[in-house]
């Protein structure tokens, strides 16, 4: 589908992915409206163009959501609750904020008649999977934390939305993105700690899980190539990752190195980071690459970028909020 | 799962499926509370014997939950909003009676410190599945209404708690069931309209849609067996359903014959009654009836005992709520 020139919403514009989205959108001459209420999102994050509108504003609040939709054409709905690990110790978040929200913005988009919306959703939604690389049409799994869950109910309201109401879907299911403006999980918890004290590091779990990441630059151009390119079904679900794993053990090699560190490793034990944790991840891309696309970052030079725009931001992203 | 004499909760156990449920664990010697906000359910089908004790109140009233679940041992979760074919005339109603609400009754749980759930799924799920019958571990499905989205949801919910809180979970996936106390689906729509005018008879889509339907009483029993048998995973998902499907227009012509009428039909035409309707449901019972369970009751013999309790309750089932 053709949207350049187009009026177009990021909800969580001001966050990791979603500014980076904003960033593309703006050089492919679209005006953009980003919304964001920065409880994760930072200002600082957004692009500064004339052509970026920022609202401040909680998507929770449907009045404000249906006003700031008119004459928009497409919606990125990148918002949410991303905290997976720590779902246990708060289990509304995930249903209010991933499941009731996605619902008020394809509300929002019916009240104002916009049929077009992409949505950020997760490879944790195959939850322990037993088929790797694990493709979109994997057996039907069962759900394992809170967060996919939600991700799950929002992909189906997605699909149902646009079955019953005309709207058109992409729904990206995610590994881990890294690179510039990441500011949530393991690589920066590994750096925060290793700033504190760099001659220790308490580790989740046994170290052997084995995750999937992705550059957030290549996520984007995924993102940008499957909208062009893939738009004959109402539903368009594709994985968005690389071929290749890495060790959590292997992850904290590189970042040691880079930090010019060597801590002793503390590990609390067992497979799992936390409860719902996936020991193994990584995600079947054919479908994705069968578009053209393939990943320019390896999974190395993503964490030493993420490390850098760490270093390089540190008083930013260690800011009191 | 022992837990005949034990202190359990029906929510919706005024309604169709949960009445049955009430009635059999009186059987099986337990004291039963029965919630329901009388909505869809009646006060009529709630068991008498004094080992119930029903209290009338809505599952979104957390505090009324919370009282309600004190010293009990098991939930049997079945209040729902059932009406998967006018989702889209209010989108939100899923969400809130579906997902919000078994996040309700899982914190009550909590709350309470009660630890087993058994949840009323349903065969939607599997959206318009490519493989028949169709078993629990089919390839994920795109969600095609609201209805099967909010049960999914919810069994995310279950399956969730069940590894983050330590509950065990039965999830029960349902085909369209008949028998006595059917209140909602296409026979009673069917019969309402053939006493009003038997001679035409509007039908939803061609009538060559092919379903799966299972008397009450097979699948309260499939659930006994299935929590008394299989409790060693933490979620046990079971497909309930016969083997066979019914054409609307053979179900029809079962009506017609029982109800001694003749109507011309009149049909709507798609192969879909409504839009997330599916042509085609029959689910796979294997590990189901691995646990040694069978149907006791035919296709034919379900609809007609559907119909026997209809003209002998036309009055209630017709009353004006």
């Amino acid at each position: 589908m053709q949207i350049s020139g187009e009026s177009v919403v990021v909800t969580g514009g001001a966050g990791f992915i979603g500014s980076h989205i904003v960033n593309a959108l703006v050089a492919r001459g679209n005006r953009v409206t980003v919304i964001d209420n920065l409880t994760t999102g930072y200002r600082e994050f957004i692009d500064t163009s004339p052509s970026v509108r920022f609202l401040e504003g909680d998507l929770l609040d449907q009045t404000f959501l249906d006003k700031s939709f008119a004459g928009v054409k497409f919606v990125f709905h990148l918002a949410a609750n991303a905290d997976i690990k720590d779902g246990l110790s708060h289990p509304r978040k995930d249903v209010e904020q991933n499941i009731v929200v996605t619902q008020n913005v394809l509300e929002a988009m019916r009240a104002n008649g916009v049929k077009n919306i992409a949505f950020s959703s997760t490879g944790s939604v195959y939850g322990e999977p037993e088929i790797f690389p694990t493709p979109e049409t994997c057996p039907f799994p069962v759900q394992t934390s809170l967060y996919a869950t939600s991700k799950v109910s929002a992909e189906g309201l997605l699909s149902s939305y646009a079955g019953g109401y005309g709207f058109k879907a992409w729904i990206f299911r995610f590994v881990s993105m890294l690179g510039p403006r990441y500011t949530h999980g393991h690589v920066i918890d590994f750096w925060r700690k290793l700033r504190r004290d760099p001659t220790r590091l308490a580790v989740l779990g046994d170290g052997k899980q084995k995750k999937s990441y992705c550059h957030v630059e290549d996520c984007v151009s995924a993102i940008f190539t499957t909208i062009d390119k893939a738009d004959k079904d109402d539903v368009n679900i594709y994985n968005i990752g690389r071929p290749d794993t890495l060790e959590v053990n292997e992850s904290i090699r590189i970042i040691s190195k880079t930090l010019g560190v060597t801590p002793t490793l503390e590990y609390s034990g067992g497979s799992r980071g936390w409860v719902g944790d996936s020991p193994m991840i990584m995600l079947d891309t054919t479908k994705l690459r069968a578009l053209g696309w393939a990943p320019k970052y390896s999974l190395e030079d993503s964490i030493v970028a993420t490390l850098k725009f760490l270093n390089d931001n540190a008083a930013l992203v260690e800011k009191t909020r």
